[in-house]
């Protein structure tokens, strides 16, 4: 089984080393992953400069491929450049945070195995849920099962699952609950500061408004110590909304 | 009525211009868009600088703030910093380019919509269906009677409605019709180059693949010389997936 790992924190990061280590107990491992930190950089990828790729080595051995650009192109530059054919499995993480509820659609984590999944390759993409994580072995470990899961049951063209873990050790974990995007979301604050030359600049900050209470949402379930493994596409289609809209009449003053 | 307006391609771009011109018609506008060029950036946002906002001037006039970040930032920014109220509807574009099919996950004209959607905002995203469009006027009709019927209709909370126009004159195209993400994805290519130091570097190239052969999907409507309008959802869960997993009996040893 060949297996492309990648990330968004970067391939230096701890979360990506436990999570190749783990995977080459069951196939062949291709680490393919950002050189430099890229969180919160979505499905972006370069195209108005060139991408590098670098030889990475950890403790004197050949490591992956590091490369100056987003997750996305990881993966493209992967499957296309390096490895030359489709992997079995595209394994995104171990993300030190969690990608749950609106975070999704910012991380970089969940696009690398999105794109992954728009190439027709079954993905996973797995976080844990603190930023100062140290403990990833449990996360890795479920990574593996669920990795020879898809592999024995399949997944829908352009589909790839959503992993989080709670940041607790094993037997404080209540579950595992497969789930859907929850609506959680940022209330955005911009903290304005003056820089050294009398110029205004403005940093991102703000906290989560918690707008699900049930099982089902990810967030939720991830707060209340549940493992929860969302189904997600990238399919971004309202059908409620398209045969809603079938009823519109959009005059444009044609005959 | 509110409208803010965004767009990715820069609010220097002939696009943003047209559009705003025209959303002037019907309510008052805020154009809050990315001072340089942000195509393909996806819905990144910029967390790790800061970012810096510059009153922007047209011919003379105060025309909008440009923001040095992406275009979801545009949005976080303009609603949270510059109008501190929600406005009645975001309209994102006019972009230089098509945003149909895979190409919506990689725009940065969508994502910004898409965060005014989260933000409980409907919102539109309007393109023209070459990079090297110089015909907005139809374009910015049309999104003027969509917003007119957003606003009449409403939308679901969390969906936008993404409209390619063709890039012909009006006469040419032949209606308007609701349509799907279609599945149409790039063959990517890397070029390889050597750099003036003999470094390696690759630029992101390649040719779309076409998935789709009917009206209901956005991109071959859209060659067929149709507007194609797609509402689209943040929700990425895969419902169906999502059903067939509960069956998934996940064995991580624990009691």
């Amino acid at each position: 089984m060949k297996i492309l790992i990648s990330n968004d924190d970067g391939i230096d990061s701890l979360g990506i080393q436990v999570l190749a280590n783990k995977m080459k107990e069951i196939g062949d491992v291709l680490v393919v992953a950002p050189k430099t930190e890229q969180s919160a950089v979505g499905h972006a990828i370069t195209m108005k400069i060139p991408v590098r790729v670098h030889e990475y080595k950890k403790d004197g051995y050949f490591f992956g491929y590091a490369v100056e650009g987003t997750p996305a192109d990881c993966i493209k530059m992967g499957i296309k450049n390096i490895m030359r054919e489709l992997p079995d499995i595209v394994v995104s993480g171990i993300n030190h945070g969690s990608n749950a509820a609106i975070n999704i659609i910012y991380s970089g984590t969940v696009s690398a195995a999105r794109e992954a999944a728009i190439m027709d390759v079954p993905a996973i993409a797995v976080s844990v849920a603190s930023h100062d994580a140290t403990e990833f072995e449990y996360a890795a470990e479920l990574a593996k099962i669920l990795v020879l899961e898809v592999m024995e049951k399949g997944l829908r063209p352009g589909t790839l699952l959503n992993v989080n873990v709670p940041d607790l050790p094993a037997d404080k974990i209540k579950g595992v609950l497969i789930t859907q995007q929850g609506l959680s979301k940022w209330d955005d604050v911009y903290e304005e500061r003056i820089d050294p030359y009398g110029k205004k600049y403005y940093w991102l900050t703000g906290k989560i408004i918690e707008m699900d209470e049930n099982l089902k949402a990810d967030h939720y379930a991830l707060n209340q110590d549940y493992v929860a493994i969302t189904p997600i596409h990238f399919d971004l289609t309202d059908y409620n909304t398209y045969d809603l809209m079938q009823s519109w009449n959009i005059n444009t003053n044609k005959k």
